[in-house]
């Protein structure tokens, strides 16, 4: 089945014209590609509205440089690759449009989707050591057609630093907040900005900051409304959510 | 300074026309009106583009009849009252126009605002112990002025009865999957679903569901992408930010 | 052995004129009264140079009525009382010089003592649940004299209403930062202040707020410098530290 | 006491013919070959049924050796090794007839078991990074005797994966459903099943997936009928469960 | 849909005469009879192939007894009811068939089925406190239709107790331990057996009992293999899945 | 704007004669240098009296140096930087007058500050292995100019140690009491004493020292008051706000 | 069988004379006096040299009195009842030489034993709430047979009041060291004694006390050698390991 | 003060000759031999009737050899090392007599005490992975002048390995129980003694034995009276009690 044709008729569905249960079993004639290392779903890309993405953690750089190529001979144009090792960034196919970026250890196969929003996405941390999973999210939702505004480093203990962010703070349409230790960054921003907040806690700390469930707990516990809240270190789910809410048609 | 007054203000810094510390300062000459048991935030709502918010956990019936009414004398025609006893709403002024929601401890003075969006936020629950969260959550939206559909009671135990719902997943909005116990619901809507999904854990269940915490674990783990999740039993929350994100400007 | 000559040894000890083992030994000759339901320290005062405190908690109306009484009839007349439940107030003899301050659960039979410093410690709170344990902290330091200036309801989730009292906190000589939730008002206070911070988790919140710890932790990972924390809901600890710390010889 | 006498025994006490207190006492005698560096308990096996089994991830690669060669030399004829390092695996001696399964880190000294049973045990999975455990497990099963059907990669997330295997759900004996993160797999299964499912969580995951914990607690509060669970990882134990389950004279 | 023709369509799907998505299908036609206060599910019970449950504790004595009313006139005959209060147990009709149990918390409305199996399951718990948990499996297991033998009061501080029943270990088909505080039984029954053993922790016990984690915790750990755990005081959960396995057809 | 320039603008603060939004204001024209690898904050150290510090464990050796460097030509003489690596130690410019301390990891650039005050802050460990901690409370205070008394390895259990030292408990003006373990010392010297006491918890031990949570929830509930606590391992925290007490103007 | 009979058997046992696997058996024919509802093991006792105890906490009034009334005519002439009720307390027959300890929940059928050790068990408390639990302790000594000395209120707060009590403890035989809230006593008594030393943690404190946690995580980490611990509250299992110790033949 | 005078004095205070604060004091003229790396402490020996103890885990090579050392010189003739690497036996002084206990990390300078008791102290663990602390607890007490009977590898899986030992169970004069996992052990031995049982988790085990805290907890609340417990893995802790109760004059 081809790409187009899929979504036709995942297209039907919307508008009610098939069932839920037919698409679900003519899908199932040929639901994924099995390349014996792994099973390439097709469907969550479409399912989920996404570009293809591929979580680099526990996969070999093998697997992954067989898996980036099946997608892109496949037509993919947007291969989004995750917790991806340098060791291997560095073994993907010549041949292929790579980009890697190191310090979010996030891989590009292809190029970043052009942005549908003016608007933008602003991602901010606590402190610098935040910020490998601040571009993990940043990164992600750039990737996927967002644009994104960084400030780093305006952690509450220097309350003015993040003031004088204050209006990018109120302009963003949505914002991701990142922080590790006690983990009141979201807060202080859930209070400001007037947009949903997602944070993130990150495992910066030590001692009773637990691996980053102090500022896990902290942020669940936001005084602020409108603040929800991703694993420790999720730089990417936060991103990947971002860019649903921020491409939400009006 | 009256509300539209400050509502143009705040547009202005919008347009960059004033800078926030500006606004700021102005705003502090008249920041709250205080009634000596409270301090009424009219700041908060309108940084928030949000109708008044009561908490009603931590007051006194008399206190949240005085609060309520001060808003209402103030033009305020939308006022929310979470986690508001049986007794509390007996006790609010018989001239309000007030409706009680026994269920999920929600209050409104006034009416409900009416939706700017024809879609839909859409609330499931694992179970019927969820309903009551549910219903903060659903009534929290809808007072805000969002559609809101119900789908209770379709955990995962019985995955049939989630999948007759596939197509109210697939055409929601925002989803708000709200479940005590394992905490399942919210990763298989995340799989099904292609728009944002706020999780949100109940303390439903008894041993080791800890009171919510199992459930919260869980869904923070979900392996599905674009779940973010809330605190336990944090319907307004979930209710608050869907509506947020519901109201996105395209 | 009478309290001036009590106090005039243990001057020595600080002038080195008598060893410590010596003092000691001497106290050890009467070292407490025993009243047989308790033994009155005396040396506890002597040691730590406050008045006489008595903790409630655990303690029976008759218990503390007598302990209060023995301690007057004693000649002290700074008698402070903490945890003490209404009806015990209400049992307390009526010839006795006696205050209670319900919100905060304190007693206290005598006076105030004058303040010796004119700056004063600064108590805030990050939401209104939190002043009963605000009270307890700042009745504390007034009653072992010392002034207070309180600031309640400061979260921040409205961070203008914090930076309102700005002022406040610079010129402060030693601040409680009382806060349950996410706690965060200890590290946006911290930052800007330049004295002491004394932070008190309180066990506000539901869910995650697990009781204050969650609170606590956050506020021992307070990205500012100069914060330490008490037990949770202890704020006649912080109360009493910071009235050292106040009373500091320049 | 040869072991055809053991058995003889043994099925004595099952017939009431001698009393558990004198097998015991006979037993005693020589109740296991000491060869020095362990206890060879041929007890065990004979109690329960099962072939030997040796716990490798204590055992030195000359300890595992002498043991299996000692079994191998008094019968045994299927030996199965658990938690084998490779390193183990190669020193075992050339002369026994050995299979090193380095997935599951399961080596088998002799041949598997031929299975009584027609039907068979399902093992499924969440994801690909469960597969060792899940290899564990089902490679107990297959050594014991048992047929196994592996079903891997089929996480809730993309809930068509698993219920395109529905049929195989429905017709298995057991099942084993393997799952880290949030381990929703076993809730989902519980539901579709009519057979007893042994839940193993994993330790795969990251943050608060608390190495398996999370797992571990909702697959306890599975709100399926019918399921239960093993330790984190414990392939083994669910793979044993399941063979005697299997195995059960109807 | 008759309850009949439901069986014989689920009987075509294991024997692949239909697939599971026809059967899936048709069955979603008429889920679920919904009387308004309840869904009721009756192909839960056609999937799992037990009589009809009821999970008492969050519904009140109304809605207890019209759901097993019509659940009675629908046809069932064995319907059982969970955590349910003497209150509702004086509330049920009094013209339908029904027995209390209420050490157990267990109603029964109609009679308990028939035992297929000579067998027995074998209930043992380690103190008297842990009976109620017991009762709950015991009862569970024999209205599902199963022989139950119970051996109360054996805790392994007596090891000569349990011993005593050595041999009702050992000819048991199924066995479900109970115990709190150390939950001990679990291992040294699962060493003295050559059947599946389920394990209950129940949250007997004080201090660091902690209301059943320790004795889970426990029984989690078990070095005795063919181990598995339900939910603490999950006594219905053991007693349901020991009826699967008991009825294993061979 | 120079250095004086900024200590005159924040003196008139102090003295009310301009308003802290002024200040705010007309700081944020030049917030902090911004050498590209960080934001050089030169208002931290300003708002609370220290000189500048530099946290060393998440920034590479160059990123130290350079850091230094430009503070040092900034016309900074007194740079303390923590957490910092024998190899960042080794890479800092000759051309600095800088001095390592390897046991605390703590490394001064330019000189320590002569004390104001001529009392002296008492810094006491428990044990040995505690002294890392200690000497980074220790040269943290000694470096921001205050005298400092080390009482190494007086831990409870020789209490005769302890009390061997009671004349320096009591005579000094703060006392940092650093202990892993079961963490008591800090109860045993808050009761000698009669000024601030800052407890640090260590993580030294091993089993339920749980990396020091247990010395930190014991040092929480010490029952002597005056007592505050640090995050584990905080020698640094301790030692600064031990600065800002000793340095109280009387 | 009779008592003197048992004995003689069990004083073989440890002569060597028979096996025990001889007098298991023989003991198997009487184990114990089933009276329905409750099995009276007459074994413990002998096993453990004890007198009989009853632990009443999850027994009826009733069941407590049928108990031991049953254990008094059959010539027990000191029964120990732990946990008992005042409700209990006033059922007890009133022709059964009783004594009931309301402080310590301990109730006495028949009368103490003779203490044969001339030396005492000190039983040390830190607080005033610790009392109920060292009385359980101290009774359960006493009516063993042994002189116990108490000391309360010596916790390390006023170290003076314990070492007031130095001899006291250095001349103990075996001390029990309960304390609550930071648990410290342990430690500091551990240091001070050379002879066995049994720490109880209490449940008394609050926030971070944890219901006791964290008193007996304090207790195990104690730095002073020679310290075992029980678990929260467990005054009973103190005082019984107490008279085990102190009645060892020299 | 020679070490025979240090004696007498002690001596003195047992009988009440002289009061403790005179010790004390004159203890504290040379309170312990300072050789700069460490403070040798020849109270505690004193205090507690011990040999000198080493905990090695902190120390350098070169510190135990220069400790040992100096003991050595001044007159002991047992000197214990725990925790101690292979590295640092090495580096022990040649002219020492030294001997290294690989398993257990324990050395002995010196010789071991000879046992004044003829009975024995029992040292039993669960599984083979417990024997290094075994061989710590039982090294401990030899050393400390005890017999010691080793009885390993008897966990409760297999209940009749343990009860194979019976007799040196009741037969015993103290004995330590040590297990990791599930910690069961500890109840059933608790349950056959008559003597005070030391029970000591382990770290052994995966997943939820949470690095021994299972095994502590379930030993914690072992249902057998008798029993108390240590730190994980702290066999020197137990061996060092047993050797106190073992001793103790009858």
């Amino acid at each position: 089945m081809e790409q187009q044709e899929i979504r036709d008729l995942l297209q039907q569905v919307k508008e009610g014209a098939v069932s839920t249960e037919e698409v679900l079993m003519r899908l199932k004639l040929e639901p994924f590609e099995d390349i014996d290392i792994a099973k390439i779903d097709n469907h969550r890309g479409l399912r989920q509205g996404a570009s293809e993405i591929i979580y680099g953690a526990s996969k070999t750089p093998e697997q992954i440089d067989v898996i980036a190529r099946k997608m892109y001979e496949g037509g993919q144009r947007t291969i989004l690759i995750t917790r991806m090792s340098r060791e291997a960034a560095e073994y993907i196919d010549k041949d292929l449009p790579f980009t890697y970026y190191a310090d979010a250890k996030v891989g590009l196969v292809g190029q970043m989707i052009e942005p549908r929003q003016k608007g933008y996405i602003l991602v901010a941390t606590g402190g610098t050591s935040d910020i490998p999973v601040a571009e993990e999210a940043a990164l992600t939702a750039e990737i996927l057609g967002n644009n994104v505004k960084r400030v780093y480093d305006v952690g509450v203990a220097g309350i003015h630093r993040l003031l004088a962010h204050t209006e990018d703070i109120m302009n963003a349409r949505v914002i991701i907040a990142i922080a590790g230790m006690e983990g009141a960054l979201a807060s202080v921003i859930g209070g400001l900005a007037d947009c949903p907040v997602i944070a993130v806690p990150t495992s910066v700390g030590y001692g009773t900051a637990l691996g980053g469930v102090t500022a896990l707990l902290s942020m669940l516990n936001s005084c602020a409304s409108g603040v929800s809240v991703v694993n420790i270190d999720n730089g990417f789910g936060a991103g990947y959510q971002a860019h649903l809410i921020n491409n939400m048609e009006g």
